[in-house]
């Protein structure tokens, strides 16, 4: 494994609890119908989340995205925020997981009648799962930082699947992978249909170039919240920041580049098409992360810890 | 419930076994893990076929277009083609079927040791699961026509999710019958991304104009194989029939119009945003198929049942 | 009628008098030649404007935007603008109206010597019609709100005919128009070429989004001197009001949405193409207009009184 | 004057009856309301034909695509085609013409209640306006060709207006008409939204490349008529004809070009961008119609005479 | 050297005669001024042609293409075609080569006064220059086949600079070459503006699908004539061939895969983006051309030979 | 001559001393090889400049674009900045200029082993090639103005060749300049693929509407240092400045234009597609600058002469 998520498997994650529908179950007993909207369609919204100090950073921007997404797809949640936030909390307290956990949490369209696209053969209310695991960013990886490639397989028009959706229907993301590990690369980079810079295939990218931070529009991709925030912290701490249309050529002639994620927070791109990560006019080798990325990674971090909270607020 | 799959369900199918990775289940216990790529990423190929006097029609069609999706995706199915008509025949088997039977195939890339995107964190090998049931077209549908209405989802471009995939990332279409639905309309006409007529949301669409038939080019629909016979058939019949770019302007000039189907073969239309289906000096009003749609009807069923097989070859 | 213009028509109006080329005319006498470039070709600029205490609301605006667009079609409107203005009041005046009036204003291109549309065959300066017409919003339009439908007419590309201009060519909206009816809707919702939301087919489209009034950047509508002056209110009222590219995800996310247009100032909006307008966390229903648009509604009624005028100053 | 309706305007034509709505009018009485959905909107469809020893050519290809164009603007012409038929040859008759006569056939909307874009503010049936004149081309023109520029505007999407409208919104090819004017042609040639060649502003275009003739698609212009029979006798003369997409490059590099329409049939066209039309092998100055244009202008003046008709059949 | 080009270099070039505008000189002297439009701007047209037993196969096809493109740029080559073929053969002759021999030749716009782009600034005659060369394809290459990578540089739209020209500025291509360098792969598959398949960066690209060869409709190509003759000799054959537009999807799925040019003729494709060139449901390694591959190759290698001419007729 | 290069060749030219990979040459023998990937492929990336009191204005901004564009075709310099620079006033100073001197300052990528496209066949470092000539705008353009004219030929997509990049592949550029000289204009305003306005074929355009100053948003144009000097001065002056996405409707109603470049500064525009430039209500004829226009330019020629420098620093 060579991705982002290239990462130890927690032995402890072998007995974990998983939450389906409000029930828990052992993880190998944790199962969907195979007539449930999310596997036989990937008509389904999740989020993932991080456990810090018991607590969820950014928690009701992750709960607000995943009603915002459930109501684009047309789709019922079928229960209150205030409920599903009990759920969430109920899982990782009865797991006895306090820090160091990545929640992946899933509500798909529910049980079909038959396997068929329609919404209106749907028979069942949503089905709702939490699976939270011990997972850990590798630190080799942020040392060493990513390499990325891009690749011909594009992020799509907000008419036909909006790249905004945090969706099960994940296939576009997929191949885009794909293609980057065929080349030998870590994560993809993807051009939006002008052809112009828009988002890796699990993370964001941004580019800093002569002391501003730049990202794409973020039309083209998922609605980040670590995204979000790293903007925010920027702006916080007068680092200038842009969203903007840029393209490769600014990407190649960039002092320093990374992504982001709720996974891994911040992680250091050194490679992109080849071309090391530094200023055109620099010759000496890039090595970690550049000044503008660890600072953002140290504020970051330390934004995680005083945002988680328990409740919607 | 008003969709072209708008018909009872049928009570024998409470009784059903389904083959998972080979493996006969009763519906109630036919489950997958929380961690499939299907489930969570709607990774995943699938076709659906019919059973016609205990054959499939067009069965080696199906087959090799299933192997095709999961090597466009880079996945593999894991058990040789004779091996997984085997499967399904000894799925269709177990329950005693032999006709009147829809069938839903599908292969997803297996299980994830994490709710990740990237396929090399996959763990197992592919799953294959395989629902047989008894399900026939509505005739009343026949009779009377569908109802289709033109949205604002379009079809993809190739270099996103190419559109010719009959994969479980399904949100494009399902949107768009959403949209269909809220027009008070059974399907949705989609268009492609230059604004010319593409494929209905789970139907191909044909047009008949002065004696000819028309579809469109295919590039931006499922490969289908209804499809591809409905051509074969209007070759093999002295029917003109062309695959080709065309309009709205088009179709609202059409003598008539119909979708196809592996579930329900040919179903014609009646009206089209607001507008009847019949040639634009004629003013009778237009009741039931038309005579081409008709007589390609009669053809496909004939077909059907001359090209049931149970072997590869 | 289900439209915005679904207004009872005012008595008054059988009796009114038209200006056609400086000469005022009964309304049942007020006619132009089959061989005008208005009718025959749809080649003119308009503009709506309203009366308020004997005044017309930004005057100059509407003013400079009708010979911008004559400039922009290679039209020379003939006389003045000085001359023009007199020729407006000159007809309100005859009328004896001072308020509640709508008065359309319309440049064609003249008339020709033969029908056919290269300029170089006209054979007339242009032709200049004033119609004013005792006019007022649905009060209980207002009170409702709209019903929007996104359709699949899209707005076009300015290389072909720039959307900013207020022509005669009016069937792009007529189509997206028809179809929203046919969907049971009041308005048309229109994408722009990339998928992103552009426009109402006859009103300007404005979300709001968490505090924050969103528009789209203009380069896909009519150069709306309402648009104009709603963000001019936000700006000056310290309501953050944002030009940019967004998408129908954002849409169905929104907490408010509103139209815009010279005619009826601001209608708030109720649903979009299925979805209650409403922030996706809150399940109470959503009546009447939302607080900011209730603001800006009375802001703009003030607006329009204070500087309604019948001077180009 | 210098397009291609560059003719001497006829004197006759001063005193020939017009007809609105079934009723003859003279000229100079021809009139419709200001309040007409073809002077507000460009709301209508239109034809033209030519009147050949008192028949028309392609009668029924006429009325067909008024019908049709109607129908796809959802407009209803509100008279039976025989009946406008009838109406056509009693505009005729009532004038006295036999020959050498241009008909433009005009269907609009109907009159508004107020000038406002939606059909459901419409209070009157369709405007059905003929106008015959005496018009013939201009006989030089066809000895000297036309000169062509290629222009900035573009043909647009079928998702917007669609191309194939016949339709009084005319404002794009006014504007390229007036761009391909600024640059001393006498007809515009345009791109489609792809850059390959389209059509022109009010002709269609072909050229002759080594023995075949080329076509646009006919995706992006009007339906014409005199293409399809253009491209008709092609076939039944064993000249090689295809309709397909293709560029600049291969317009530069033709042999010969013409441009066609129901008023002047076929133009040859000397030269195109400021390259003359011939093989670039030729050194030698190309002077009047090439073999294959002058052999196809024969046989079309000949089809005409035989296709003249009175009836539908 | 993992390219196409991969192949030694014949000691004997170090010797040869190059012709500079009809003047011969050795290689080490040929040179162009500074000045010179190819040099500062890439504005020239070139071909590449083989010796065959004295004669150059398809030689008017090659020389009609240069003064095709040389009109598409606006450019003269300012001597006759008759003119140009001589100089060829003087320079083949005057090196003594009869076989093996690939030869450049070079039209470019000439010498500048100054170096700036508009061609009004040039002062020279177009400058003329032929480069033979021993050259011969890599035999091992065509038994192992070449390993392709789609890449993220995609092929350009006909209204900016038109794929079909074979022009000095190749900075597209090269690119390309060079992603697909970095990704391990021999030649870059370029995809067109629409996500469909166009070319390679410096051959044209073929699939066979289920007995029939395809190649893409050629309008983002150079108008490759070794392209047209494998077409051709196709038609000739038996065997079915399409210029269409197809997607990754067909290219996944097809049985074999090669590439042409006028230089290496006909080279296999063993590897696509990591699949296998070889049927969906075939296991068996594939392993150096196919069939059909094969069979075109040696058709190909007959025709070059009976084509080989030293005349234009 | 009509562009804006129309100036008199200073006769002091043909003396001057060019510098190639660090040699100096007289000008006739100023020369590359013809293998060189500058001539035969347009590879290569250039810079030009100006002398100002024996100082180069905005040095370090140029040489970061020279690499930065090289670092973006992953081409090698192969020397360093600062060696660059030294070569560059070698040059000048062995040429004894000072002032009013325009240097070209070309790297390719260097001589190719055989005339092939792949990096690969590259067995030379970059060639280096310094032209220093005595060149001044004419000064009679500035009074007068320009004559633009809207081109067909459109600027490029950035996944194609980035139009960023100011390299020798020109094509695109030159084929516009053709088209706006045919059209009688003297340099030609481009689009983008959407139809906005992009840049001039050798210039930056800008507009000034109501008092604010507007360009394009840059992704479609060279990275102009002049154009970005002219904002920075504007934001300097108190003067609005915005890149922003506007359309020839714009364009047509602005009350000044002009463009930008380093050689000529700011030269006033006077005439666009036929339209004066000036405000829409304005009927004066427009002479000269405008006063926007006047203010920057002298701001610039400041900025130039403070900012010229012999040190990268």
């Amino acid at each position: 494994m060579q991705s982002i998520h290239d990462v130890k498997i927690d032995s402890r994650n072998a007995d974990i609890l998983i939450s389906i529908n409000g029930t828990l179950y052992p993880r190998n007993q944790a199962v969907v119908s195979v007539f449930d909207s999310g596997f036989i369609l990937g008509d389904g919204i999740w989020e993932c989340l991080r456990l810090v100090n018991s607590g969820i950073p950014f928690l009701r921007e992750h709960i607000e995205r995943l009603y915002e997404g459930a109501k684009a797809v047309f789709m019922e949640v079928g229960i209150t925020p205030q409920e599903l936030v009990k759920r969430l909390f109920d899982c990782v307290d009865a797991n006895k997981m306090r820090d160091g956990v990545h929640i992946r949490l899933m509500v798909t369209r529910g049980v079909k009648a038959t396997p068929y696209q329609d919404p209106r053969v749907t028979i069942s209310p949503a089905t709702i799962v939490i699976i939270p695991e011990y997972k850990e960013p590798n630190a080799q990886k942020f040392q060493q930082g990513l390499k990325l490639f891009t690749v011909n397989v594009r992020r799509g028009a907000p008419d036909v699947q909006d790249p905004k959706l945090n969706s099960h229907s994940k296939l576009n993301c997929i191949t885009a992978c794909i293609q980057a590990a065929n080349a030998g690369a870590d994560e993809a980079l993807m051009l939006d249909p002008l052809g112009f810079v828009a988002t890796c295939n699990s993370t964001h990218f941004f580019i800093v170039r002569r002391g501003e931070v730049w990202t794409s529009t973020g039309q083209y991709c998922v609605l980040g919240i670590t995204r979000v925030n790293m903007i925010r912290l920027c702006h916080d701490n007068g680092i200038p920041a842009l969203e903007k249309q840029f393209s490769l050529y600014d990407v190649y002639g960039a002092d320093e580049a990374f992504v982001t994620g709720t996974f891994a927070g911040l992680v250091p791109v050194y490679e992109i098409d080849g071309r090391p990560v530094r200023h055109p006019l620099c010759a000496d080798a890039w090595s970690g992360a550049g000044p503008i990325s660890l600072r953002l990674s140290k504020l970051y971090k330390e934004l995680c810890t005083s945002e988680a909270t328990r409740t919607l607020a």
